[in-house]
């Protein structure tokens, strides 16, 4: 397409004619915006905001209710930029539209310390929904925010809708290639998510060419499959656009993809419809060239003419009324339903008792029992004292026992439950948890089995890269799963999940500390604790008269004293704590002194101030670590004269007598380990 | 469905009767051989055989081409059993088919050391194709092997077709659900890959309950937006399933999906279409009743009636002369075309020369550059040493350079290249890449951005279970890529790439090292290699006369000589190895004796014989790490005396030199932190 007829906007007369000369120029400060800040940074994709910037400019000013005084005022439309790469189109509308992202932000693109980095990042940047960059992560964040908006107004009677919005997003070619996002959209469909329209940036270009090099499907068809109500649009033509976005809108039983037919780096003459315009500048030269191409002053750069800031004054003016009616409409409605809006706002600050953790293990499940099975006790109390808490597994629930008793399921029409059906689809859940938490209202869990996280771990990290309260949920965590053998054995996970920066992992031994897990990932605001589950029936353990339940937030406690000072300790966690007890019995039997402490969540433990920690594990000590699976997170714990006793190859399919005693997992064995290392 | 029918089948008369009921007769014993097995181990699927058994009886008796004798003949027809927990479906099939895979193995069905265990397990059991069992990903690898075939049929001339098979699979609804399997299908379609012929299972059951809870979409219909051929049919009417299969088999141009509207545990009067049918034995009595609704003789366990013997032994007899013709046809052609049956050869034999580290290193690219550049050179010699070497990127190429210059891309049609574009697709990719691993034929190679490892995740596990020689490229591998900032800045992932077993990750320094490492991955036949590269420019480093190429299949060496035992040692990879060296120059000139170790392969180097390890790193001396990543890798490497200099905290998105500084990754700031310790 030409970018001609659009040279001189101010061509067209009358109302109508100023107006989109106006519109048109607004257009181009975006699109020059980005353009400008990708080339001060040297770095970035300005293909994108340049092709997309009508459509943003259409979405932000006919169609988002938000208010920029206030980003997280419950009921503004959510806005997703699931392309993250384009997070220059992103900035630019939170700059013109009045957030708190001064020109100065702009001008610092991609910098250290700014807040307008290489891909956008919810918690950073006022306005931005969530982190993107990751490719189909934003489109399932988005099907979670719809979800949430509907499980809201099922929740807070008729008085009065606090969350009637809608979510509104720019996805790509590359989300929609990206499995996550077929699982997500799948889901949309079926549970006819009317409040979710997206637009669909089609291109045809991807980084290595014409998108007809790998993309040869029918993406309108493969959408109507899911259930969903498909537009196509010419992104050019805005009040055309608009039409298509309000048929979108207006369709109420369906999630929306508005498909628009674009053209990357749109009006640079020599790169539009090029892969090079995709992530790179556009150099000088060709930047000034699309200016004069579409009638833009070449200087200065990050120019915003005024009557483009009045434009998105107006704009958050217009919006201002209804803004305003909401806040008052809440008021009113605390007033007329009391009830109705404490359950809300218990929702929406995601109340959790200050003692959750106390109250939970006071009534913690007693006796032998598989830690999953006193999850499912757990979940259940939980569920009473935190309102928030909704979640579901991806098709296993039999298995993981994470169904809520008191609720039904969420289905299409049918948003008042506190349980997901997710089908068998661990990634898209996981991004759907993530969408769930950053709406606000929820706390969401999902759960599935362990060695599973690997289909779910971009979701997992962006939990714990935006710090949000995502409650993951895996059981059979171990080989001793048994029979269903390596493909499902969990062997590394616990330490490669560890090893995500602020993800906590927690691994219960018994139905006391199931709760303690349950407890601390409640209290846990600031980010996504994992707790592991067994499938086997493990023993209650005996704890001393000193136990304190607080002793469970410090993530390792000593189980079983032992006087002597030097003697060996043994650390283990979920499964192997009771292993750990009845080999320490047999050691002691035969005059080895042994401690035993149980570990539920070594991260946290080791965050502990040097008093909890030199208690529990003397300096000097020998250590033995004792935990099914890969050892190389407690080499460094164990020390260079420790034992890590652990699993550092692939499973087998075997009962679980046979596979304890195949990798040495019994107390005799794991005994005479001990005994055969302490007597080097 | 009622079963009644079928209950008296020897009521048919004449020879189309008597065949149908010997059918029906085989058929039953295929669904009772599974239904016995799972009863006998107490655990396991008896679900899908006992609805499928007449797809996989159909299959297998008039569709795919197999020789029981020599299960690894290359044009065999590949039978993928994607829903992996059906795994006594295969087993019984391969068991009735003549495979060596004895009575006494079914009735070890999940026990340790059998050939049986709880999922299909490629290696183990002759005749089984892939290791399935996560869901979505025997889609992926059929996919490959059909790939494979039309690759190899391309590469051959036209004088004699090695290569026609065909791939046949049963796939689940929870394989159609998992977003994997929506990304290969995008691309099968994509390439018209009609030797590709998958039967869905739509029973419509999950575990959770009815499909309808989480999985309302037009499967039909998204697949034909995928651009594949649909059939339907009955699977309980074997003539009709016949002719749908031979439908789709005679679709050359397109991918075909054959849904059979199937119920779960057909003939078990109580269980047949539940979810308890899915994962658990039917229990006894609940057997003799589907025996006894099915004609089926109450005891023996484990019968095999002597005429389905005989039906099953027919069929291997009818398929000999195929397979002898196919075997002549081969000597036929090798001596009429000995260069094209050479050519074919050397592809089968996945022939690399036994000097190809020598080769690599002598051709190493010299000089500053980033290690991804090196890698693109070292590519293209690897491409001409090893004939079966092709491979991708997931839309990355311009910036993981992994194209093979002098071959074109594989398209519709066009299977004669050693180029993929996968699309934004790196799940779908790795499934793909193993697909074609397990052909023949192949040394395939994938690529992307180093964070991105966790949307494959799945599947590179699963090419180090298979142990499959996959090589994977990684580039833009620490948070010097930059501005991008966290969402694609890896920080654990060298970590926890390592923790799986069996894959080897190697993270070169310089050219040379490249070149070492595409060596060390063309040598390594049982298993994978992921070898990672940097997005920004290192220096070539200086090495001793003393060097030697094969070192760099040691893991670890000694790059820079100190003559003083007890000094400290630098232990560093990839781009942190001249960092490394600019440090000690900076400690030596402060009078502290430093060793560097350049260790791109740890994993490896641990694996030296003692002489080795104690030449590099001498026992006792001080050791320093240096990675741009997790710190919990090397903690035990460096020992408590030690210090792991690495990232345990997410990114930030900022240029190059930003970053370094940010992160103390300078040869000052890295100097100072050595001597601070040092002086402890």
């Amino acid at each position: 397409m030409s970018a001609e007829r659009e040279r001189d906007p101010a061509a067209a007369t009358g109302g109508e004619g100023d107006r989109a000369a106006l519109e048109q120029r607004a257009v181009n400060t975006i699109r020059f915006l980005a353009a400008d800040a990708v080339e001060q940074a040297k770095s970035g994709h300005p293909g994108l905001p340049m092709g997309m910037a009508d459509v943003a400019f259409v979405l932000w000013t006919r169609f988002l209710r938000y208010q920029p005084q206030d980003p997280a005022w419950p009921d503004r439309d959510r806005f997703v930029l699931s392309a993250g790469h384009g997070s220059m189109l992103l900035y630019a509308m939170l700059h013109l539209s009045g957030y708190d992202l001064p020109m100065d932000e702009l001008m610092r693109f991609r910098q250290l310390g700014s807040k307008t980095p290489g891909h956008p990042e919810h918690g950073l940047t006022p306005g931005v929904e969530t982190t993107t960059g990751p490719l189909g992560q934003g489109f399932g964040n988005g099907v979670g925010m719809a979800l949430a908006a509907k499980m809201i107004a099922a929740r807070v009677g008729d008085g009065f809708a606090p969350a009637s919005f809608r979510v509104f997003g720019i996805v790509s070619d590359g989300d929609l290639m990206e499995g996550v996002a077929s699982e997500a959209a799948s889901l949309a469909g079926h549970w006819g998510l009317g409040n979710l329209v997206y637009v669909y940036d089609d291109n045809h270009i991807t980084i290595e060419g014409d998108t007809a090099l790998a993309f040869g499907e029918d993406v309108a068809m493969r959408f109507a499959a899911y259930g969903w109500h498909v537009e196509h649009a010419n992104p050019y033509d805005r009040e055309a656009l608009a039409a298509a976005i309000t048929r979108a809108v207006d369709e109420a039983a369906r999630p929306s993809l508005v498909i628009v037919r674009s053209h990357i780096a749109y009006g640079a003459p020599k790169k539009q419809d090029t892969a090079g315009a995709h992530g790179e500048p556009l150099g000088a030269e060709e930047l000034a060239a699309a200016k004069r191409a579409l009638g833009w002053p070449p200087s200065p750069s990050f120019l915003v003419p005024p009557e483009v800031r009045e434009l998105f004054a107006a704009r958050a003016l217009a919006l201002r009324p209804g803004y305003d009616a909401w806040r008052s409409g809440i008021e009113a409605w605390r007033a007329r339903a009391p009830e109705d809006h404490a359950r809300w706002q218990s929702l929406i600050e995601k109340r959790v008792p200050a003692d959750v953790l106390e109250q939970l293990v006071a009534r913690a499940p007693q006796g032998a029992a598989a830690t999953r099975a006193h999850g499912q006790a757990v979940l259940q109390v939980a569920a009473a004292l935190a309102p928030s808490l909704a979640g579901g597994s991806a098709d296993l629930e039999p298995s993981t026992k994470t169904w809520i008793k008191e609720s039904p399921a969420i289905a299409r029409g049918q948003f008042g439950g506190r349980n997901f059906h997710f089908g068998i689809r661990e990634h898209g859940m996981g991004a759907i948890l993530n969408g769930l938490a950053l709406a606000e209202g929820f706390i969401p869990y999902g759960s599935s089995f362990l060695v599973f996280t690997d289909y779910a771990r971009p979701a997992i990290r962006l939990s714990a890269l935006m710090r949000q309260q995502v409650i993951w949920v895996f059981t059979h965590d171990s080989v001793f799963l048994g029979e269903d053998g390596p493909t499902h054995e969990p062997i590394e996970h616990l330490t490669t999940l560890r090893a995500i920066p602020n993800l906590l992992v927690v691994r219960p031994a018994d139905g006391v500390e199931t709760a303690g897990a349950w407890g601390v990932a409640l209290e846990r605001r600031e980010g996504p604790t994992l707790i592991v589950l067994t499938r086997q029936s493990l023993p209650a353990l005996d704890r001393s008269a000193t136990f304190e339940p607080s002793w469970l937030r410090r993530g390792g406690y000593v189980l079983r004293e032992t006087p002597a000072r030097g003697a060996v300790t043994l650390i283990a966690t979920g499964s192997e704590v009771a292993l750990a007890l009845d080999a320490a019995r047999r050691l002691e039997a035969g005059g080895l002194a042994t401690r035993v402490v149980s570990m539920p969540a070594p991260q946290r433990f080791f965050e502990q101030e040097a008093a909890w920690r030199e208690a529990v594990l003397p300096p000097g000590g020998f250590r033995v670590s004792i935990e099914a699976g890969a050892t190389l997170y407690w080499r460094h714990v164990v020390g260079e004269r420790g034992l890590a006793i652990g699993i550092d190859r692939f499973g087998e399919s075997a009962p679980l007598a046979q596979i304890q005693e195949h990798f040495g997992f019994t107390p005799d064995r794991v005994a005479a380990r001990v005994r055969e290392w302490a007597g080097r």
